[in-house]
């Protein structure tokens, strides 16, 4: 089984970024402890700002042919703006979690609105860098 | 570690209830396999289809004093209607995630808003019975 | 054919509670004068001002054994804020008429919109005790 | 008693229209047996199209003289969108049942919102055909 | 006069529970205070975490006679939520004064609306437990 | 000067229709006595209960010439759901006046809102059938 | 019958103030010529930019004694944000109308909403400076 | 293949109606220059202001036979509030184009809502009599 | 203990003004019961219909020096419109009770949302003039 | 006449993608057709799943010189999110057609609402891929 | 040029009231300094709590003849409630530039709309005192 | 002091795009002026039509190291869409300016609502090119 994490915007400061409310822990160390925890299976990670980028990412798991088995999707601030991120996960036939670092449910009533939710497999939120680990997980047992 | 999973309405019928929505293994059978796979983690199991018994249920947790060490609550649709049971996992000193089998986001608007999601640690939803599993995993590594 | 007449919050008070919006006859006549209407019906009667006993006795007509043929709901207020009873409505494979003896649509706001409306077969609204027998008249000619 | 039963907007495609909502019999064959089941109650029949038609009707009852004992009026679409045949019901002193063949309740939003039911008597929906008879059961019963 | 005074959900906790907003006196010595200011006057005590319950309380304050003079609810959560208690409100002759610890108008906006206020006599907000001594005071002087 | 009156649906009841709110004169004799009161002003009047109908005589007016300089217009309940009546009022190029014989502004929300208002010249509404004058002198001194 | 009106905020600037809306007459010129058409109706005359002057002015048309006979109110921009101008309409005992130079239907959605014309008799907008004239027509045929 | 063109209200007077919003052409000369362009296709025609009489012609392309392979509808104001247009659309087996005049999604916000859009097959709005030719193209190509 | 009493628009008029509504008794007479009931509390009174009027006396029980030691504010209708008088309410450190004759919660929609709540102590509503003195009974127990 | 086809985010799925919806026809194969039919007017084509990316496009339109005729646009899920999109269609002085291929009145709430729609001439939806021809047929006839 | 600052309801208090939010320097300061900054520049200032007395002012700014060439104006809670005010603005002939010490946008709901920001020519806020300068500096470059 | 004004979407076209609303200057002759009359400060300049390449630049000002010690930014389109540009700026530790050439509060409603607002220190809007000055000056006194 291969994985794929891709992270949406601003989740590339992980660690310096506000963190009482995303913890101090950088995404790399993250990485290395998933890599850890799961030799066998490989997980690939791709972070980017730009919707669009995100969007072609997705693409490239599903054409010309599947090249990951599961999406662990961390959207960030797009979660809740991007209509065309949720079209993209619904055009492509890999199954993809959505995940949280912080419980978006007790922070700003635009964050209680996810766009790509409805196309997701799932949602994990609200237990810091472990959400990911948590969606490996969900991603392992479906 | 002790935990609790806690039960809400209509979810004494898993495996019967729409089965299209709600899958068709029974919840023994779940709770079956979560004690043979964590056998040092007394799993505890309450089911109400009482708004109150459940409130109830959640203040035995902290008083007179803390009887478990995690709860891991599918409020069924008491998730959407019910402030008296947030306002009862706020009272009480002990991490409470939320947890649905369906992917509640792409269900009916009523099911979108989570009226217990402020005051809980974290959400999973949409994984079938494996919820739970996840649940407690995280309710672990907390 | 059997059928159970389940009633909801306050409607035991039928008779004494504010006769001009709910008349005075109280129901047990009403029971009466349908037992006797319907000879060949078993006619069971059920009331509870618990959301949760409500729920409880909807499962009863299902599980393990269906143990009615039909059932006549008037939820009362309950109507308009438990998404808990629509959800055991539609986990049961019985029929249920929503019943109201008031026009709910000619009374405040908050009773225009009915949570258990969409999983329930048909509405019958505003005959008094009346809607009781023509919800019977109904579930007879499904 | 004599009755009139007003059909609105469409139903004069009854048994032919969108069968899986509404039903494969035609409005002619439920409107004999009820002739026939009600041999001593006069049973007129008006369907139109118009919104003003049906204004029109509603008058034609009560003035200059009541010329029957009770409507049993399906506005379809109207329903929710006329104030105009609201005003008419109020201002005629016949008593008028909402009928619905469908249970609207469980078909889009714009269906949940009945204009008309503030000035009916009551209202049955979601019985087929049925409703009708059910409607003439219960104005006789008034 | 006889006096009964109805706790809601999550108001057992009263003293432990959240004392940044509650408080950290307990009801009993609140009662304790009540019943030795004013010795001429029998106040009762009930709190329940379930709704139906305290829906059954209110109606024994009416049904089968008259067994207190008036009644200080702090229904708590259900405030907001429970039509139904609101309904039994109206359907009993006994004036109802709601009365809240916390001053609700500061806290989130679902606590801002009161479905049981418009069928109670007044409120009584934002006081602590002294919020339950003017209530009584208020119902002396009706 | 030449002024057309338009009525629209159930203002051919007038003075049957519910007297509380219209008053129990009927159109009949306000038309005479301002025929009585203008005589040099041709007063031709217009009542339909079909949207349509009043759509047509509005058009009548402008086209293929105008026949006559002013339209007092009781859209009556078409109003408020008409937008079909504004935009023939927008293609003619005559003056039209909105009036209501009630004070609509006390009355339920859904007659708060007028789509006919924007496209007209102004508004006289709550003088019983004396808004019709004041419309033919607001008319008379454009 | 004695009359008085009651200009609201900056209709101190009529005929100054943007006259593509409210035309370049003065008020004095509207009162003099309206004094002239009723020469036995005292016609007072209030303007203020304050509303508590207003409310105090609408006072004192009412207490110790009546001293008018009707109010011609333009309550100007109060009109859809003072409620306390509506309760000073509905403690006094006087007929009050509600004016507006302009068609304000047709202007800003918060000029559609008036907070007063639950309270006056009526409403005349629309006519410029004559819309004066015309409510004092109304208020003489009351 | 045959088509029919349905215009709803208003729709009689293009070309004098608001120019700057309709053009100047009449409806006339656009059939003429369609039936010139298609001379193989009949092109019938049909103009009414009465909602009830689209929904008649609507009809008649149905029942008791197809009459026609493809409406092109503009139904003006009934667009946005016309429920029973679009029940006839659903109602009859034959292809519906809705059909603006005007770019609809630049003028009030009214008419940023279509009913009907829904249960046609398509849209083409905003191009002048020109939208009627795009439309039976688009219908010769379905 | 010093307390000031302030009260809004339209309460100089108390006992002549809808008296179905705010009961009969005079403020003069009130004022009087309650200096006679609390001796040694001075009770200064302030009544004004200018919302700029209340803001000041708000500010001088700050400035330059507390002047008193509690606020009794029955603001009225500017309870629901007056974002100013919170403002003013949140300068001053001098505790402010919120306090209505009437029980607000059974009136008109607007009266259910208080500006001037969030910055009050607590609300007192609902027991005609004697809603004052729970006001100060529970000034002088905080 | 030189015209420009843009497709936004995911359309480069074209015939992959849900063709349930989006039909399994290419975008390659649809340029082809229209190339051959209009052999006289180039047709450039431009996909991106970057908001910004159709931006800039647009812009090279009309700076630093028209570079095309008309523009066809499909901006998928960003014709509902990106205002940004609309605002460079109101910089350029080139026309823009709306076009979609699925009938988007059909699908979720949230594609109802056209952020590009008021500053593009006119819009296509709802024909498959016949709809860029449409447009073209459309942009050749202004 | 001649600038006339107005401050709104409570900005009397600047300095002593909640200096969290407004900061602890005065008014009078704060013109000193601006009066040393611009020696050329008279700057006349006005504050009031009442909303008519700052209309009054605007006025006079205008008539009868202008009598300073730009107002800053604060107007502090008014901002959100004033339609008046608003309307005085739009009123006078003279540049208006909204000004707030505060950062309103990150504050209440209610402060995030400005129903006097679409007739002044700009708005500065968030820059504590500063503000009033960063306006002066506007005024003078328009 | 060093200060990085950001320009996103369209602002590439200033003087050419819409003079109307955003004038006839360039943004280059602007950056010219604003470093002539701030000779000290340094002020770099960007622009993106590519809302991830302003959360890119806005990064870039604060990691590794803070490399300026401003921002003015005048996010165009995407201060009423992105969230993610206003997580942006919270995450970095310098302080940005929101600013607007136009008045957007006398635009669309959805330029009423800015996301990045909250998170900025101020805004100033409405001055034309003059905006970017009057930020500077802000920055400056900070």
């Amino acid at each position: 089984m291969k994985i794929l994490i891709i992270n949406g915007p601003n989740l590339n400061l992980l660690g310096h970024r506000e963190p009482a409310i995303y913890g101090s822990d950088s995404m790399e160390s993250c990485l290395r402890s998933l890599r850890e925890r799961y030799p066998d299976t490989p997980i690939e990670y791709f972070q980017s700002n730009h919707e669009g980028a995100i969007i072609d990412e997705i693409h490239r798991c599903g054409y010309p042919e599947k090249s990951c088995d599961g999406i662990v999707l961390n959207a960030g601030a797009y979660t809740h703006t991007s209509l065309a991120i949720a079209d993209a996960i619904a055009a492509v036939d890999v199954p993809v979690i959505e995940v949280h670092i912080s419980n978006v449910a007790s922070r700003e009533p635009i964050r209680h609105t996810s766009l790509i939710g409805p196309v997701c497999r799932g949602v994990i939120a609200g237990f810091g860098l472990d959400s990911y680990r948590l969606a490996i997980e969900a991603l392992k047992a479906l």
